[in-house]
């Protein structure tokens, strides 16, 4: 396939036919387009944008590069949820557990760290054992068995969307709404389930912070969801500080955990039983959203969606030791606290700076082939509006040696910035819902 | 080195600082930076631009990466000249030995052919013997015997260049101002020059056919060449029709020959004489034009010139009695006349599809695997304004197989377009001269 004049097309804000994007994709992930090639074309993209019909073409090629989980027969409703990514966003690690203990099938095919984001299952691998890298026969046992499955991509799963995105990360094409859309919606698709919960973020921390730009991310997903038969509803969430306070691989399954018995911290535990309750709800296993919820908190505290977190992680080759003793995960060499230089008010808490800074201090990836060291991280106690004294603890730094204490502790000088006088509201946990009938406006 | 933010921030049109520039080349030239981030950075320097100390730093930066020619104990000016591609354009192989002849240095590294353009390389390795692949070593003795030398661009000769370069034909990202200008730019000064004249072609035949872009390409090369002490100075050239009448490699050396016996066609006559004068006064030489043509001239009628090719040609492997007859290049197995279907004015000879068709004759490369028969091509003696009988030859053909002669016939066919009423006028040949301190219009 001679790529160059496709690329020269898009260059020029042309656009590329159905078939076209269909033989490019196929080829693509047969290795017979090169890398620079595809990377010079989708930066073309990134620029000038893809036209309704690319973006469909784009995501029926990837979604077909590969197979999808056949799911009908275990006799509940399958449905899955998908954020748009952050930081201190543990969501997916609680949601599968607690909504599969609901009753409701959880396939849930996760991602790596992208860009200043981390990613669920580089969070799962930091327990001892555990394995991502399931075949198809095993989720569908698994699923079988307990209801809910934590992975990523198969081979056999939208292979196509596997590779490009591998490519988008190291070339600073993240940021796109029709790329994201047609990765993250193949994949779904692929899953075979019937309803999808998107957690669109916003602020300074989402990939896109602006509103209008999540709204926009949302619309389209959900036009390709519904075009291919599957309900799907958006909830935009705050990415303007970390979700919770623990950021970093292992510290944040171990908040998850915490999450999964209950015991969160309250923004994470708003936004977990926001998104379960809607999980439900496009599932039609309840129509009623105080109704699900109360189911929700049931499972939570009764311990039954622990206990599904710990039969996944023993079926997925985990140490389910994990759910009853954090020390079982990799602990950091060095931990140190971080206090406020001044007293005041803290007025944001950037989380594009703490993701970075993980990344710098090896909790993330800078090329496709690093190695990440899950220990190392931060636990923000301090949010914004928070008022604080000089001198009082606002975070733990937890670090593989000196030199990574030192990238944290000057991250969150930069990252945490204190005022006299309190600083703008923080977004609202939880702004809009987005279904393909329009937009509520839920926060203040 | 880690190039993702350095891509995101080109991406959203900022700029990387001349050291991130140096560091970047000196990585990727080292293999540490992959062609899949390097091309993803093309591609948004290519849509977004590069503001004038990114130019500067990469052009510097794309010079450093290999070695430069040592000419200064020649103890005579040495200068080159480039031409940015065209069709017919065999001026550099009758320039470089004629401004040797009239005392002036010329190292000239060449290209081989690009898209639809003829290389320099090609038409000279249509000489029996003839050898492009000069070291460092044996520029500097043949340029101390002969003062001339026609090489490719060697391993030692901005090797970050010739790798940038390979991945920009790859991945549609060649035509672009600044990426042309740093390219021939870094290759030009390696060659220890003290003054460059430049032929900018316009028209349907170059690959920036506006005006503007010329012109802008013209001052963007100049702004590069003087900050690095190198005298430069522009004419823009006619390319909306081949220059001289053989197009095609060993047909061209042909031609290049008769020129330097001052009996080539007028218009390849005019256009090596502006050069030429250019040259001798950016050596300084002369310092009056008149002065320079006449010594040009002289060279031309003596047969100086011409016996620097000759030797030229035996001191780099070739055959010298080339010089002499024609008959010892490579002749063509099929040639064919071609005639005028109607009567009428001769409105466009467009120089892209003469181009294309002797690629797709053999004289040139679809891959750069491909080997190329020197023998292929057109004579053509039509020139637009030219009035024609129905049945009168315009051209001849030389292809390898009938099949070639179909191929070049349907193209001229094409090429030739002939009007009832006469057409637009050409461009003029040369209409324009670009310096540091401004532009003069010199054609009607």
């Amino acid at each position: 396939m001679w790529v160059t004049p496709l690329i020269e097309r898009k260059r020029d804000r042309g656009a590329l036919t159905p078939a076209e994007w269909r033989e490019l994709i196929v080829e693509y992930t047969a290795g017979r387009v090169p890398d620079y090639q595809m990377a010079a074309l989708v930066m073309a993209v990134f620029l000038n944008g893809l036209q309704p019909a690319e973006l469909a073409a784009l995501t029926g090629a990837m979604l077909d590069s590969g197979e999808r989980l056949r799911l009908d027969h275990l006799g509940i409703p399958v449905v899955d949820k998908h954020s748009t990514g952050g930081v201190g966003d543990k969501v997916s690690l609680v949601l599968a557990p607690l909504v599969a203990s609901c009753g409701v099938g959880v396939p849930m095919i996760s991602g790596r760290g992208l860009g200043h984001t981390g990613g669920t299952l580089d969070k799962l691998e930091a327990i001892p054992g555990f394995r991502t890298n399931l075949t198809a026969a095993e989720v569908q046992r698994q699923m079988e068995r307990l209801g809910c499955a934590m992975m990523g991509q198969t081979a056999d799963i939208a292979p196509a969307d596997k590779k490009l995105y591998a490519l988008r990360d190291a070339t600073a094409t993240v940021e796109s709404i029709p790329l994201i859309s047609a990765s993250i919606m193949s994949k779904k698709l692929a899953e075979g389930i019937g309803g999808l919960v998107l957690d669109v973020k916003r602020g300074a921390g989402a990939f896109l912070p602006a509103l209008d730009d999540g709204l926009e991310l949302a619309r389209t997903m959900i036009g390709i969801g519904e075009h291919h038969g599957c309900r799907t509803v958006a909830l935009l969430t705050a990415m303007d500080r970390p979700l919770g306070r623990a950021c970093g691989n292992a510290l944040e399954i171990e908040e998850a955990i915490a999450a999964l018995k209950g015991e969160g911290p309250p923004d994470l535990m708003e936004v977990t039983l926001a998104l379960a309750a809607e999980m439900l709800l496009v599932a039609g296993v309840e129509t009623n959203r105080d109704a699900a919820c109360a189911r929700v908190q049931d499972r939570l505290g009764s311990g039954e969606a622990a206990e599904r977190f710990r039969s996944m992680v023993a079926t997925q080759g985990g140490n389910p030791a994990v759910v009853d003793d954090p020390a079982v995960l990799p602990q950091a060499e060095e931990v140190a606290v971080h206090t406020a230089s001044r007293g005041g008010y803290v007025a944001a808490v950037d989380p594009r700076t703490i993701g970075r800074a993980i990344i710098a201090m090896g909790g993330g990836r800078r090329t496709m082939e690093d190695r990440i060291d899950p220990s190392v991280g931060f636990v923000i106690t301090a949010k914004p509006g928070d008022r604080v004294r000089a001198g009082e603890a606002l975070a733990s730094i937890y670090a593989g040696d000196p030199e990574g204490i030192q990238i944290g502790g000057a991250a969150l000088e930069r990252a945490i910035a204190i005022s006299e006088e309190p600083g703008p509201a923080p977004l609202p946990l939880i702004s809009h819902r987005v279904t393909n009938t329009g937009v509520d406006a839920l926060g203040g």
